[in-house]
């Protein structure tokens, strides 16, 4: 029962060029051999930064990304990627969100999927935004 | 795609007027750029004092505000400023918390929002209140 | 905005004299400025004492109460007068949240009402009761 | 408000004869004042123990019992005895679930009941159980 | 009340033979005794490892397996057997999860199973896998 | 190895006369029988309460005693009743831990000791009140 | 065994008159009646607030006092007030905690004190800061 | 580099016979490899239980075990079961822990130990006994 | 009691222009009001992030400093700022912490000081460096 | 203030081979750049698992180093593939800890180091080992 993994190109890497602007074209994915099957993947990682539009300060979060795949799963390693071209995005919260959910459907035509982003507090405020996606042949 | 600030006066200033009574006037929005999709927004501050009614003494609590934004979001330095405007008034933790959705609603005709304002103990007893809005084009 | 606390009598004093048996009759009630609106208040306090009516020996736990009110809110300072008078009280802890839930019911008609105790253990057993009460004219 | 204790034989009593084997007959019950209305009570203790049934090894772990009285309440010191007379039986964990849940709604006529059994990892697995009983004449 | 443990040739010896590929044949399981009502057995160990099948480093997580028996009970012992039989094999996250399932399935035919595995962060992103089988003639 | 229990009074009662004033009498002690080694005791409750002198509302909070035994040791159960003499006594939290202390001492003669007090805010402030005694031949 | 409460102004007065501008003469103490013995109070909340005087933001903290009494114990209602008076001052966390330390010295005149205050985060950042006082005649 | 498991009985043995009463004569020892060395050890289970020698209650609670070996090492099977012997001991707290000292000494000769045992809570008094040893020949 | 804020350039800046390398040059400070008393200033952040200098990936971290001012304190913004520059800067984790300690000693000649970074786990090992700085003036 | 990497060849490097027998000499180390300072490194892992040389069963635990570096300092990446070695070795806690300390003492020339391991319970009983090394050279 071996794993498809000859389309994966960033994994067997260690030092790839990273991207400096938002890239989704990082993302790669691999076949999902139980696609018969709905089950769930969460990713999380707590290294996610980016830059208010406003002030040009630095800000870090969460993001938690959770889906039920279709035919193809999201690589990590490629995700983490497409996370760290936001490093130097000048950026809302709420367009963050919304912007990896748009990608990451795109890139991988899930079933269903969630995006949560939890960011640390600016002016003693924490913002957190949840926005998800459901394919139309999906039930509710 | 970039975030439109245009509108935002607060967040780029270091030093406004604060307020010194309630004042809803302060708040700000900006214009969201994700208005077709239902998405959550949570903010959420544990620098919350106002003063008790009867007795004048300061009381300390945390607010968190939970919206689906409509065409308008609140923008977080201003929300700041909002409630810090009521560090002097005299109010019960039931009417913190309802005045608070109502300006809130006003300001932004979300599609729902609730406001949760959990406060320090007083005489061993503390006291959590929490009201919701739905707009009335909203499903239950 | 003014709170209306003309008719509390227990807030602004310090050394009110204390019930030595159960007494409903302490509690106060205030008016609900925003009693078209369902939301609702939660009171937590972790300083409940009685006595085991067997052993004579002192029970201790956590009162929750959790309601939406009707046209009165509970006044928190008399409420901590009314479980203070459990302090010399022999009862059951089943007993205990079921005569609480009955005599703030009956002090501030809410719509719902929940009283959760959490007692410590005896004899390496905690007990916990929860009891609620709906309106006749809530649904369900 | 007096609680009915007339029927207890072991809460007036430091040292009973502890039973030796598992042994139903000697849990005890109190008469429910509050019949007339649905609510929970929740048992919990820390201090369960029994053998393995091929190893001999003790197991140790936590029970947590659920329920919705009919007219009959568990005494707790008597459940604790119950428990004790698990000490030198050898059994599998499920059945230590089953059994109690068994033994419990024969004692006291629930209108619902539930118990979960959280038993420490052996070879690195830990195990929880959770069984329920539901009286005919309840909605589900 | 004796649990029937003849069919179980693992739990009594400390040193088995360990398998050195994935080997479902592993598995044992004992008689449900309590077949006739639907309760619920969870199991989890924090004791797994396995191999990156691109890089060849190893991956640890947590492993949690949350069934309702059907005729047959799944034997702790050999269940970790049967996970250890995972440490030398290169396989994707969402491979091992749903490989579980069906292996556990196959082995004890059970009414419902969940199987989760979290897994710690690689390159900061964590994995959590979750997939779950309900047996054709259970009401979803 | 048996210890010597013949000098308890309380422990094997269920429903002794409870104090009802502070009442250093009822603290009992049994043999140290490794009276030659120096060893610590630490005995912790979080069920003390007392009154306040000025406004006569309760306190609450955990009294915790650490000690080196000389030939006797404080009986827990006895204890037990010591600190619930305290449950109507008007008293500062300076004046509760220094008494206890002076009162352990005198009842068991120990080589060292401590007491400390930790009570649940009034007004928002916590207090913590810790005093130690060592005997006059033992080394600082 | 009566503490003296004779020179208390604050404790028994639900409405004084709070301080506008920092005033340690609100502060308060009574009489020590365990003197001869070196003992510690620790006083802490978590309910402070001041003003940045540079930006006229509200910064937020917890400020814990930790102190072996002279002759006179620090009242802690009256601490309550004199902390409640930095609420409009605008002042450095650094000299907060420095001089509440010298005001607190100056009002009870300690063997020896400590000030520690744990400021929220700005910018990201935390500052605590901690000072201390010993009286010439004290070992250090 | 291989460890010497010549003299060990248990440790091989799924089911040897377990002691009833007290026996320091279980524990088994291995040789110390790095006897040259100070180092130190610690083991740690919350698997202990006893009985109360004046109710017959049992008793549960944590032993922590933690010593510089010097020529053997304890080996943790037979420490397993010379703790499974208190099972049906009737016995003080203060005891267990002094006596435990004393058999785990003269069983491994170790240049320092300490036995700390943490009981849990007896009429809401929980109890920490800790003993120690140290070798003539080592430096305090 | 006027803080003098007189020199400080950055903390009634909202947008000033961030560094692009690590700049000592933005720390700036103010005058200690207290330099006659010893006391101590902690300052942490988990905001912190730097490049690997072999892979090129992002590092992140919390930076805690800790220090007794001489004779300047070391302004929150301006080191918000300097951490900032680290944000592009290939560098191992022991350079990282020893490189700050030096410019923070140099930017505010303190009587001691203490940097300690703590890194987020890369191939499942987290590393923390801790380095310390004591004016030769100062006793150790 | 460039890091020397000129001598690292398994940092850049995906998929090394990975030892199959315990092997100090995959371990490799890095100029210290500070030597002229005492400093801390601690580096910690959660993944470290080798197996009982009696039952061949898996151990894991968490290995943490602690040290301060002479002229060299240890790769983070090497010291990952060695205690990757230990995964099919047979080896009792105390040799484990031992050995690893031996181990790097030899590879880096350090000042100081301490090891420390903490292994998961087995039986019911956890293992820690905790092993330190102090050059002749420096002050104890
Ligand atoms: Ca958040
Ligand atoms: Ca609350
Ligand atoms: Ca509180
Ligand atoms: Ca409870
Ligand atoms: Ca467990
Ligand atoms: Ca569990
Ligand atoms: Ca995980
Ligand atoms: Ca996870
Ligand atoms: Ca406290
Ligand atoms: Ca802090
Ligand atoms: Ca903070
Ligand atoms: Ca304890
Ligand atoms: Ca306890
Ligand atoms: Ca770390
Ligand atoms: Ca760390
Ligand atoms: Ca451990």
């Amino acid at each position: 029962m071996r794993d498809d993994t000859s389309g994966l190109t960033l994994l067997g890497k260690t030092r790839p060029e990273y991207p400096s602007r938002v890239d989704p074209g990082v993302l790669e994915t691999f076949a999902n051999k139980f696609a018969e099957r709905d089950y769930e993947v969460v990713m999380v990682t707590d290294e996610f930064t980016s830059l208010c539009p406003v002030t040009g300060q630095p800000d870090y979060g969460t993001i938690e990304l959770r889906y039920v795949p279709g035919k193809e799963c999201i690589e990590s390693k490629s995700l983490k990627y497409y996370l760290f071209s936001y490093r130097q995005e000048p950026t809302f919260m709420e367009t963050v969100v919304n912007r990896i959910l748009d990608d990451l459907v795109q890139a991988c035509s899930p079933r269903q999927m969630k995006v949560v982003g939890r960011f640390k507090a600016r002016g003693g405020i924490a913002i957190d935004v949840s926005a998800q996606y459901r394919r139309e042949d999906q039930p509710s």
